[in-house]
Formats: C-alpha cells, sequence, structure tokens
C-alpha cells in the first residue's frame, strides 16, 4: 500500500467535458504530519458544482488548476492519525478530491457516527445536497400550507428533499424531471402530488395543468428551457431560490429570443424574489438545526432518497459526465471499496 | 361651477401612446353624498405607472377601460363636505384622477397640512415616489457604510432620493441619468459621488470606472440597457430592488442575444438578489417611519427634490408621453391653478 490514485484535470473542457478533459495518476502515499490524517476514500460524492470548477471563469469558488487532483468530498476511513483525537478506522466526511487517499486536515473534516443510517446518506440526504435543499427552501422559499411549489431536476438529490419537504410544510409539490420513469418516482416513492417529464412536447400545457392555482414557490434547480413555461404562472409575492442550472454549465446560447425583459417585467409586476445561493452561507447558522430536524425523518423512513452509484475511482468521470447530462437517478456517488 | 373637465382614455395604445390615446371631456359637476367630498384638483401627479393601466394587459393593479377617467393621485382642495370632520378649503391627498374635480369617499384621502414645505411635495419625495425609494432601499437594498450603490433614472423623483438616502446610510452614489445637465445635477445639487450618461458611447466601461468596488445594490429603475453594463459589476451578495422599468412599459423588443442565462449564472455564482416591488407593499408597516424621517430632512434642505411643473389639465397627456421619453427633468406634476 505505497502507492494511490488520483484523477487530475488534464485539460479545461469547452462545453461539455469528454474523458480527455481527465487523467488518472498514481503517486507515492503521501504521509501526515502533526494535526493530519492519512484517509482512504470509501465513497466520493459526485455533484453538478465540479463543472464550475474545471472552467478557469470567475465564480464563487476557485477553479481546479490543470493538473491538480478534482475536487470532491466523499466519506473516509483513517488509515494514520496525527491528531490524538482521531483514531485508525474512524470515519469522516473530508474534501479529499478524486482519489484513493489523501492527506486532510483535522479541522476540516466531520465525524461519521455509523448507526441506523447508511453512511452515504453523509454525501446525499445529510450531505451537501440535503442541507442545499433545506436552507434553499426554509430560509428563500418559505412554503406555507395550501402554496405550490415547482422544482425542477426533482428526481436528484436536492430536488428530492425539496419535494418532500414542501409536502411537510403543507404545500402541493410538483416535480418537473427527465422522463417517465422518474416522473413516476417522484409520486409514487417521493409522495409528490404531480410530476411532468421535462421532454413533454406540450410542457408549458401541463404544467399549467399541474399548478391550477399558479406557482409560489419555483426551486430553479436545473436552469434552461423550464423558465418560458415557469414565468407566467408565477404568482404575487412568488420566491425563486436559484439553486442550481446544470442545464447551463456546459456554455450559454444567446441566440432566440431575450427572455430577459419578460423576466424583469413580471419580477416587478408580481412583486417576485429572485435569489441565488449556495449552501455555505448558511452552514453556520443552520447546519445543526438542519440535522437535528432531518436525520431522524432519514432515519424512519419519513424521508426518501436514493442513491446513483457507480464502482471504482476510474468510473468518476464517466459518472460524472452523465450526471450533466441527466443519465443519472439518484445522487451520484463512486464507490472505492469492494 | 356647474361643469368639470377630465381626460379619459380613448383608445389603448400600440406601443408608445401618442395624444390620440387621450380625449378631454366635460361633465355636469357631481354632488357629494354622505361620507363623499367634492374636491377641486389643485396638483395633479404623472407617473410612469400609468402607463401599465393604459394596457389590456394583466399586472398588479386593474386597467384603465376605454371611455373612463385615467387614474393618478392629487393634492386638492375641499369644495364641498357631506363629512364633519372636513370642511371647505381643506387640503388633502387622493387618487382623484385626471380631472378638475372629483367626487371622493373620505376614507381614501390623507389630510395635508400645509407648513414649511410646499404641498406638492407631498406629490414627490413626501409622497408615491420618495416612498418608493424609501422602501426600495431600506428594504431590499439595505445599504450599509462604504458599500456602492448604483441607481438609474437617478434624476427622476425616486431615484433622486434613493442616492441621497444612499449616501446618508454612508454608502457611494453613482447615478446613471439621461444627459449631462442631469448628471451635474446628481453631483452638484444632490450629492452623488458620481454619475454616467446612460447615452454615452462608452457607458459600459465609464461605469465600470466609477465603481472600482464593483456594486453591492443596483436600484433598478428604468430598465433596459443598462443591465449588460451593471451585471458583470454586481458583487457577492448583491440587491438588486425592481422598481421600475419605464424603458419596457411601451413594449420590449426580444431581439438580439438572451440575457436571461447570464443573469441567472450570475444570480447564482454571486448570490444575488433581484427583488420586484410596489410600494403599497409596504404602506402599513413603513409609511409613518418614513414621514417622521424624511419630512424633517426636506424641511431643512438636507434632502433636495426637482419638480417639473406643467400648466393646465390639457398638459397633462403630452407631459406624460414626454416622461416616458425621459424628457422631463424631476417630478412631473399638473399644475391646475393660477
Amino acid at each position: 500500500m505505497s502507492a494511490y490514485w488520483r484523477i487530475v484535470l488534464a485539460s479545461r473542457p469547452a462545453g461539455a467535458p469528454t474523458l480527455d478533459n481527465f487523467r488518472v495518476e498514481t503517486g507515492r502515499m503521501p504521509v501526515p504530519t502533526s494535526g493530519q490524517l492519512l484517509v482512504r476514500t470509501l465513497y466520493l460524492s459526485i455533484d453538478p458544482y465540479m463543472r464550475g470548477r474545471m472552467s478557469a471563469a470567475p465564480s464563487y469558488a476557485q477553479p481546479v488548476a490543470v493538473g491538480q487532483t478534482m475536487e470532491g468530498e466523499a466519506i473516509a476511513e483513517v488509515v494514520q492519525s496525527r491528531d490524538p483525537d482521531f483514531h485508525e478506522g474512524d470515519l469522516v466526511r473530508s474534501k479529499v478530491g478524486w482519489c484513493t487517499h489523501a492527506i486532510v486536515d483535522t479541522r476540516h473534516v466531520s465525524r461519521i457516527q455509523p448507526d441506523a443510517i447508511p453512511i452515504t446518506a453523509y454525501l446525499s440526504v445529510l450531505g451537501m445536497p440535503g442541507f442545499t435543499a433545506y436552507v434553499g427552501l426554509k430560509v428563500i422559499g418559505q412554503p406555507k400550507p395550501g402554496e405550490t411549489l415547482v422544482v425542477s431536476a426533482a428526481a436528484g438529490p436536492v430536488g428530492s428533499l425539496v419535494g418532500q419537504l414542501a409536502r411537510l410544510a403543507g404545500a402541493r409539490a410538483v416535480g418537473i424531471a427527465g422522463g417517465a420513469m422518474k416522473c413516476r418516482y417522484l409520486m409514487t416513492t417521493l409522495g409528490f402530488d404531480s410530476a411532468v417529464d421535462r421532454h413533454a412536447e406540450d410542457f408549458a400545457r401541463v404544467l399549467q395543468e399541474l399548478c391550477p392555482d399558479g406557482i409560489d414557490i419555483y426551486f430553479e434547480n436545473a436552469g434552461g428551457a423550464t423558465w418560458p413555461a415557469v414565468l407566467p404562472l408565477l404568482n404575487r409575492y412568488a420566491r425563486v431560490p436559484v439553486c442550481g442550472l446544470i442545464a447551463l454549465y456546459n456554455g450559454v446560447s444567446q441566440a432566440g429570443r431575450d427572455w430577459l425583459p419578460d423576466t424583469m417585467l413580471t419580477v416587478l409586476r408580481r412583486s417576485l424574489l429572485i435569489r441565488g445561493f449556495i449552501n455555505t452561507e448558511f452552514v453556520s447558522e443552520h447546519y445543526s438545526e438542519f440535522l437535528r430536524e432531518i436525520e431522524p425523518m432519514v432515519a424512519t423512513g419519513r424521508i426518501r432518497y436514493r442513491e446513483h452509484m457507480v464502482d471504482g475511482l476510474d468510473a468518476a468521470p464517466s459518472a460524472f459526465i452523465g450526471m450533466l447530462e441527466g443519465r443519472n437517478f439518484g445522487k451520484v456517488i463512486v464507490k472505492l471499496v469492494q
């Protein structure tokens, strides 16, 4: 066990990433110094935000440099500890990156206590995606009984929880997802009130039928072609948390009609709130309350979630590319253990 | 004095309103019943929102019907009272419409006490435009010391107060206005830190130079071509109160590139807040505090304002059309007294 593997950014993508943008490298196993841990990755989280890190364009976080290990959060096991509070075999969650092993600073890890809940849940419904759904809905969306919520990418890890939490708050939940299978899952497994396939030819008409009282919260979790159908349905004082725009991450078409003037006029006439957010803004104020509220409901099965597990670090690039294309069904996680 | 005059909506405009869309009518002087007043209009307020009332399209308020008197707020004098609390000669502010006389219900009037402040101020800096500026900035914009505010239509009645209040809150105020004269007025009379002519060929470059630390609040008070210059300058957590879009009221061009994707990506990456509002949302909570704060500063001249006065009810349509074209310089008020 003297070598480890990692996946680095080989080149920046122009448009949609391809396998050529990634490269597997190996190196000598690193050694922790005081306050550090050597950890072995068990489960690596694959998330849409990683597309942003592959570009040099300025965003809310620094890009990954070409040749650098791809960023990513994982559940990992302590192999060697230089911190008296951590011991071999401890489970932690940390930003280890796309690699089999890593050195992490103990200030930047959180402990995972294995109990009734599978540890991978701490990458999905109880991890960053779940917390994103929770604060976006609670702080910005603010659902009220009887209101109508629409969420895009509804079968993904964020959208799934958004819809379930909206229903727990007494609102109607309408999901937008890619394909009949995901739509069926939303209604039968997650308890959404309705669902509509974003590929449907008569998408705008169906969405309108599913929202007879308009839309009070549009949780924007995908971007792209849904907006023209959503905009005319937004009610006065509707809230639009902008959480993810996966449809735009590979590049933006500026062709076609300009939707901005209609958008701004609707913002004004209906007193809309549009608010972009990154979950980190709310961690200090809301993270412990999130765990306190959601963990028990996950443990009892009252809140459901779904994982899309792939095997082996080598599979990470294709799983990532597939996720950007909507080919996953649930939270994408790379399993590095047998 | 047995006849009165009014201006009615003769037809709905297609695009920019013309004089043909208005018609002067006369009628027999109306008679108040119990709880009503007959009032004589002294000063009629002309405002951009009236363009919306001329269209049949749904908005936050009902359109004016064809043949109906144009809506508008005025300072008026009581001619005949059927309410024991009001007497001939009392001054009130009320939605009398574009007319020389009107019947108003005393539940829908507010008294104006003539004192050190000219009564027309209650249509501008101490009226609806001033209150709009106050709540949009205070509730949504939330300026902090050292921040940079940019406001469009800055020489108008809303923008003028927005900039002055931002400076009182310790922020830098940069105004966008049409023409060198208005820009000079912003800096020399109102104390804005900088101003830029929206017609300037190198508008985007100048705006960037005037905002070396980016923009923390963009008070959207005009709409149209400024957005592409503003968008890249918006800082993380910037706030965009959307108050008016006069550039779009006569119709929306959907040609050219689609600015929505770039806008949404920036909303997400910089955690922006965009919030449309109509001042009425905040009246019950903030109106008395507004008067308490702003009235003394207007009385002492610490807050400045400017009026664009035109003579006679007949002049209302052309004054309104001129305002939509930006040809006014200050709050447009029609004077109906000699």
